[in-house]
């Protein structure tokens, strides 16, 4: 690595009590691409300011609201280059809306936005701005699934069948929004995490994960989505069948009641010459099935990926054996999005503005097909 | 276990290069119930002659075909009492008729036949007839499923609402029937087979089985069955949504496509309290996971079974840590099924002619809608 | 199989309550090689004849003792042609001795006897008999215990290194034999045990285990030997260094105190270019670890074994994937000793007397480095 | 976390193709409680500066040795309040002393130094400084191994009766320190590695581990060093019996040669009660085996850990389900030493220099055994 100046990062939201915009801080660390110097860390001003003072932020870089900071730091000679946004999802256009109007590069947290219109929205003042984007669907920072990508992109696979996603957990499987949990409220509330419940929360991460690794386009999906704990407003189980383009089939469960998981995110792909199965609590091996074959346990910096299957070595830190985790995978996206900032190149791995709003059409999609009595459905056109 | 006399047995198809016929020969011997005395082992009859020959069988109860043996076993004093039929499917309905008709006790591979029409016909005969049914829906008889079903029964996982069945394999994957191999041949020929490939061939395995730990009724299904294969006549890869009375929601794959799959059958089931899994390939465990406690490992024979979790000790031949096997599993059902045949009682958990109808309208909802375009089906309607 | 006359198949031991005896019964059946026809089957003549009749022995086959048995047998035309000896340690060498001079071939339970003078004498007598001589270390019938040893021969570890056996249980951990559990009871008990408790009732099929496999000779053990359980007269933790001819290591671990395991059987080999590992409790799976490339999950008749790599196809009743178990690898012994026992040939993979020996001289070489301070020991010589 | 100032770091070692160095600094930056500022990173005084400017440390704070960088830093008024020593093992003791003369707090990697009489002039040199020394035995910071210490230390396992230590690895079975690899140079040279091969460099790690957890005092242990691969310097595989205080026993097993293993690290302890099963390549689960029950899986962060089962919630960033590895439990020691470091208080958990004599005693020991023919020989007194 050559020398370097740390990008000045911004965050909104990810105050007391909030769980991911720790994550957020840690992972800009890892690597020493950022420094954070700058915050509006809740939407309740004296929290926010309490947390400012918490973490160390300068008294006159710890601001109240997003406007405000997005308003003086533009007006900084060292204002923050780009935002950290962390706030939930309802809260995510309005702030990236402001900082990217003052190009200041965005790195916002998924769901890109609680609405598909909010997306489209803000896709197009994306597109508007000259600063980045970046969209934190962390999972495919992960080393085995660039890995993953890399050999089916290579053929490893031959032409892809089937692919089978799920993220089952349990923490929702009883009336937990009931009890105060903040991250359990906001998930449930339909006028903060938009029409889906668990779909949103974790269905479209397994869904961005198939896609980023496959890079199968969806034809249609066929949903049917249920909510099991009375009194919920939005699903908390989730069965898609999905439909490629090309002829591949899939289908994705997530639920958030299901005893025994706690992050069961996994994903499996069968091809017409080898499979490959990959959960994320175990991140650091892979399963590569070769027809006909034994099964071969692949481990991220293991053999494979060092004799050079191809881009899979990225963000790989440590050697072979000494397990990286989530923390690492998530870092992996804010160190290359850093070099996007610096240079304006590479990123190809990145989950962008677009992943966004396909994230909000497989929602909005999942969603009316259910509704549908789950009459097959083409994203994006709902 | 009393002194006992063997059942004597006899044996329709499992000739010379039949996979199932060996396996039910030996899970006749293991619990010393049976005594295989004759047999018409092929539907050709030089065959037949020579496998019974080959396995010694006397030359007066070795048959060229079933009809012979039916009426000629039937007329002895020393004649078979129960008959085991290892046919393909579509040869099922003939010599189960035959030797029902008989009152001869009939064990019958599954799925029961290779219609629907045939399957119904097939209950009545068994309705009308004083000999006792069995279909070999052979895991059913692992010990840990029936300690499954005996949970559920006990209301330890609470209310179920989620049931994710699946039976991946990969020996289909390419066109294997046209490479002359019998098991592969007969497998995909509608006119042998029935109207669904992988769907009958394992897909019905996975639903006899969620249907046998779960004792829920299904309300209704979604489909969609796809052929991978060039060429081939039947579906190799088979997704369905469930919905059960009640409210429990399911989901079963089953495919012959799936590189890295031996027979991965798999159970998993998540009610209100607890949720369970299980994996074929490792039989002789199981996750017992409690809402919010670690997950618990249970063993075949271990800890939790023999301390009267309930009726699940059955089966268990050999102390725990001691793995038994498919073939003790099946043998399980022919030894419960001979104290049927001795006592007219018991055998509450043993598969039968019900089980098969159902497997059959399973079979065609799911055909129906997938060709129907993932249309929810009602069983026994379509 | 060509056709064949079952052979004629007596017992010694294994009435009410034992746990081998029904073991071996059923091994003898799974193929069908052998009819049980004569037994003595507890040294309580009461107890023997009782349990007898509940096997449906016929009354002049049921004898109270094993002499009467040895004696009456040899005198009918038709009496039994092998005898399974299944009683505990001490009633090995008497009963074996009176039948091998009376020329019937002997199936004998492990270790071979209670003291190593009895071996040696035991092995004198085999040698002068016409009858064959099985002794049953059961885990050397699992058939990727053949295949390990079909790749150690052909070179695909390079030369072996390290070996690590291992074997603990739990059962023992509290003082059982003080309950009256007949089981503990005499393998506490040296008396009829022999000088090593868990060393020979567990320790010593590790260690047979890693000869079989691996064939290499060794040249002295380092143990320590200890007794946790307070008042227990014989071993229930044994640790044990092992030094090869030709340069490679070893350690062995048995225990009897390791709560968690139930018979946590596990061997693993490294040579110059590849690994094995492989655990009882999951015998339908090893893994092959080729230096510097992935690992490979072999399975019980998967890829690699038909393919053809060796013998190791041996003993592969089913496909891969529906798992064989404990039983079936006891049923191969069984069924190669009837092969020798027809023809005089085979039985290569078959352990024998010498093996016998061999185990009595690994328990006496441990207590007696273990007394001596753990010095370095050399088998045969203490 | 209270507001705070990040503590001036220095570096000694840790230049370009280091591998430790990168994780000291990464490990620090992790929850926020560092900041490099100085550096001595090579002992090639080109190297160091050429480093230090990749790092981007300031001109006059990169260091051409460590002599001077303690001299200097002691000098300023913002001089480096601690220092990170991760040269290789002979290059310990002399900038340690330096730095702890200058009471600038220590934080050195393992092993202590490369001598027993080094580590005792060191363990003087720490006794008499005002600053502080951490160790860093890093396995000590995974939440699992903190868990178990908290589970042995509550009598949840009852009295300690057998541990199993082992550290497996395949990267040095090959003579890799004759390609000119520099990790693999030092490690097989004993005058920068010490007496020890792996028994220093991966042997300590499991010893410290266990005495960590186990809280068990050594009473003597018996050694088998061996070394396979031809021409080289010090041992590359270890077989130890371990004695402790009150009557436990124990075995270690570490290699560089065991093809399959990346960093195979795995502890296993069993008392009276209960049985613990860890595995460092998986560090985020670990078994619970309470004896006659089902095993229990234990996840960090998950239900046991957080009803307060302990102090075992140190260091848990994240919730249970997305994992942590290798860098987070590194940073644990570093963000709990920042804690000591700033009030004098805490850090009961971190590895210190008692520690580091202890492991010194170690390895001569095992060395000094395995030269008398595995005799049991006391640590300390060799």
């Amino acid at each position: 690595m050559s020398p370097h100046k740390r990008i000045r990062l911004g965050m909104v939201g990810g105050g007391k009590n909030a769980f991911i915009g720790a994550v957020h801080r840690i992972a800009s660390r890892i690597d020493d691409q950022y420094d954070l110097v700058a915050g509006a860390l809740s939407s309740t001003p004296e929290t926010a300011l309490a947390s400012g003072r918490e973490l160390g932020l300068a008294a006159d870089r710890n601001y109240p609201d997003f406007e405000t900071m997005a308003k003086k730091e533009a007006a900084r000679a060292d204002g923050i280059e780009a935002v950290a946004i962390v706030t939930p999802n309802h809260v995510h256009f309005a702030p990236a809306k402001a900082f990217l109007e003052k190009n200041v590069h965005v790195i916002c947290d998924k769901p890109l936005t609680s609405t598909l219109a909010d997306a489209r929205a803000l896709r197009d003042v994306v597109r508007r701005s000259k600063a980045e984007f970046l969209l934190t669907h962390n999972y495919t920072g992960y080393p085995l699934m660039r890995q993953a990508r890399a050999l089916v992109a290579s053929g490893a696979l031959g032409a892809i069948r089937v692919v089978q996603a799920e993220y089952p957990q349990e923490w929702l499987a009883q009336p937990l929004e009931n009890s105060g949990q903040k991250q359990a409220g906001w998930r449930t509330d339909p006028a903060r995490s938009g029409m889906g419940g668990c779909v949103g929360d974790i269905g479209t991460h397994a869904y961005n994960l198939l896609r980023f690794v496959t890079g199968l386009k969806t034809e249609a999906l066929c949903a049917d989505l249920h909510t099991f704990v009375a009194g919920r407003q939005v699903d908390d189980n989730v069965h898609i069948l999905l439909r490629f383009e090309g002829g591949a089939r899939g289908m994705l469960w997530a639920s958030q009641v299901a005893p025994g998981h706690e992050n069961g995110l996994m994903l499996r792909i069968y091809g017409e010459k080898a499979g490959l199965e990959w959960v994320q609590a175990e991140p650091n091996k892979m399963w590569f099935c070769p027809l006909g074959q034994p099964r071969q346990l692949l481990t991220r910096g293991g053999a494979i990926t060092t004799a050079g299957e191809g881009a899979a070595g990225a963000g790989v830190r440590i050697p072979a054996g000494h397990p990286e985790g989530y923390l690492e995978a998530f870092a992996t996206l804010y160190t290359e999005f850093a070099q996007v900032i610096r240079t304006g190149k590479g990123g190809e791995m990145l989950p962008d503005v677009d992943d966004g709003v396909e994230g909000l059409e497989f929602i909005v999609a999942a969603v009316v097909s259910s509704r549908n009595n789950s009459q097959w459905t083409v994203l994006g056109e709902a």
